[in-house]
């Protein structure tokens, strides 16, 4: 085989066959194939894409990069859950406390924030002495003995992944559907679950701008995951403006806290119950979305997802008066109120720039290697929809610097468009795939 | 600047500035950019092609990315010729002899062979004795004194055209009009000449294999010499049979001095009229095509043509004995006739293939430092359109080797093409564009 006739082959729209798409990415993997000619096939990608079996061997033959996690000691049936980032997400932490307290096993890798999207081990490490690097044997033992385990990608899954994603994010070819379906699914696939739910964020501060390509990448990652013989769920939701109140590590840790306490956002709630019903369903807890709506409220109102969020902590050595006094996180030295500057509806709060406020104020990373300042964030007084009046707060800002938090003020006040006339609260789900 | 914005701009098919394709170049050639960032950018410019100022530019960029000839010591207008190669084009050859006769400056870099098609340099130094080593002042005196002087590329004219046509080769993005014609016009600009003439092969034998995209091509290429202040004018030829009736490089030396002493086949004829005439007009020498073909039947009818080639031999150190008397050039020590399988009129003598059967018997180069045998080649006894009784002579091959001959007798056979029909001598010149 020779590299030029597959890149040929991709120029001149042509299949490739599943044996020249495992060849490419193994000596890819193995640095027999040079940088210069796989960017040069991406490029081609961008034009051309990926037809449904390409687009599956494609993510096979990342996920057998290297190695793939092993997690048939558990019991019962894993589904895995995974969001494509947005600004104020504690979805996950929710979910934690409801589908473990459902008795579904929730074994889940996670990442760190990078950028304006924040990362549910960021969020969950603002916990004092709360520990994500477990090993392959704490993280399915914690599992299989109390339901629940997060953990940080410690072993190299698809590093053929890791390879192409650096290459496409310095040659301008990170934005096409396909390549962005097969790099997400051959993580979840090499993670070793049954099922995967997978909420593609829509949104100013979401990577996918629009309905029509969420729905897009969508529909190709269900794609990939029934030709994995894994059941997989794409629902669409909106991240126009940030999820809930909260936005910052500790700051929505607390929040997470409340919700699970029964005193959760709407927003935040119909995402989490949407998410957590095909969870639930998948792994066979429940009939249909009513009756696994029904057991997800009943977990939240008995108290039963609080306290498996509690333990989860405890069990990841988690100091749990944090989460039971959760205001004491919150511990930034500066409270800065953001006023209304006219009266009327809020018609918009940018999630992306509310993300970009955060960073601003420490809580984010530019770089991977970068340090973060948990405590610090931005509380929304006000969501879309909500009537304002001149001088009232719309947000509060938590900082640690005068500076910064004189920068965030500004982007706050610019994330929001007020406007006189009325307007309904967004729909928070927007499609879902299946 | 950066790159990722450049690519992802052509990817946008958005024009880039002047500064932004210097800037790219530049840094391209200094090695400050990676080859896997340039061979992305090349694969999104073969999609969305190049636009009239980006093509300039690029070509001036490449242009002026290394050393340039200053020819301006040389007096008169020098017209450079290209011919983006064949199988049996010894066209430079025999204008050497004219147009230095008429007394117009030809001061001509030239390359090797490399593939089925032959190199003018390749030819020449077939004669024992010739250098085309030539100094810049060397090949300046020459041209001062005798007209003529044909030298290899020495000095690194346009480098970045050189890295950027290896990058393309093995990136599967040769075949894109734009680049190529940049690439042909970069080195033509910094050879420092007033005006060029083009041939354009097109067929069997040639890059281009359809007159369409050679069109294009041409078009492109004197597109980017009028935006360069330099009179430029394409001829597309034909390549789909060999040209004339000897290939190999000191057969073509030999049929080059049978056409300069007026016994010229008439397809090579028309190409070498044709080129001249464009030669003769940009130079000021006619004021038409008509007196321009006048001039040059004269200068070979009166052996003028013939005494400045055997002049400029002598000039740069060949052994002109072996012009005057040029079959001691064919040295061969194999003649193998290539006989008629059937009767009728030969319709086809793919070029490409002839090409090849002459590789084969070791008269080309696989690699660019491979040692070529001048002495071995083919003659062709019957071209298109002739009439061929069964068992009479096709051609001849002429070899060292009986095996290499083997194989490439059954080229040459594979290559005619024989029918009943009666048909015309194909066309020479398709079309000039100017």
């Amino acid at each position: 085989m020779r590299v030029t006739d597959l890149i040929e082959k991709k120029k001149a729209n042509k299949e490739l066959t599943k044996e020249e798409i495992h060849w490419f990415i193994k000596n890819y993997t193995l640095e027999n194939i040079p940088d210069y000619q796989m960017s040069a096939f991406l490029m081609a990608v961008y034009f051309n894409g990926l037809s449904k079996n390409e687009l599956t061997e494609l993510t096979h033959a990342m996920r057998s990069s290297g190695d793939t996690l092993d997690l048939s000691e558990i019991k019962g049936i894993k589904v895995d859950k995974h969001s494509s980032g947005g600004v104020g997400d504690k979805v996950t932490l929710i979910l934690i406390g409801i589908i473990g307290a459902l008795d579904v096993p929730f074994a889940k890798m996670s990442g760190r924030g990078l950028g304006y999207t924040g990362g549910t081990i960021d969020k969950l490490e603002s916990i004092p002495g709360f520990r994500s690097d477990l090993s392959t044997r704490e993280f399915i033992d914690s599992v299989n003995s109390i339901n629940v385990a997060i953990a940080a990608q410690t072993t190299e899954l698809a590093p053929a992944d890791k390879k192409l994603y650096a290459l496409r994010d310095v040659t301008a070819t990170v934005d096409e559907i396909s390549l962005i379906a097969s790099s997400i699914m051959s993580k979840k696939l090499a993670s070793g679950c049954d099922g995967i739910v997978l909420d593609v964020t829509v949104g100013s501060g979401a990577f996918m701008k629009d309905v029509e390509s969420a729905r897009k990448l969508a529909q190709k990652m269900v794609e990939i995951g029934k030709n994995s013989d894994k059941e997989t769920v794409a629902v669409l939701t909106n991240m126009d403006e940030p999820l809930g109140y909260g936005i910052g590590n500790s700051i929505e840790i607390a929040e997470a806290v409340r919700t699970l306490k029964g005193y959760g956002m709407p927003d935040v709630l119909e995402v989490v119950y949407t998410l957590g019903a095909y969870m639930l369903l998948i792994a066979k807890k429940a009939n249909n979305i009513g009756e696994a709506r029904v057991l997800m409220e009943t977990a939240i109102s008995n108290g039963s997802a609080y306290n498996k969020f509690l333990e989860f902590v405890q069990n990841q050595g988690g100091d749990i008066s944090y989460v039971k006094n959760y205001d004491a996180l919150i511990n930034a030295s500066i409270i800065r109120e953001v006023n209304a500057e006219e009266s009327g509806y809020i018609h918009r709060i940018d999630a992306r720039t509310v993300g970009e406020a955060v960073m601003a104020l420490g809580g984010g990373r530019e770089n991977l290697d970068d340090e973060i300042d948990a405590s610090v964030g931005v509380v929304l007084n006000k969501k879309i929809g909500d009537q304002v009046k001149r001088g009232q707060i719309l947000a509060y800002i938590y900082g640690n610097d005068e500076n910064k938090v004189d920068t965030a003020y500004e982007m706050i006040v610019s994330a929001y468009e007020i406007n006189e006339e009325r307007i309904e609260r967004p729909k928070m789900i927007l499609d879902i795939i299946q």
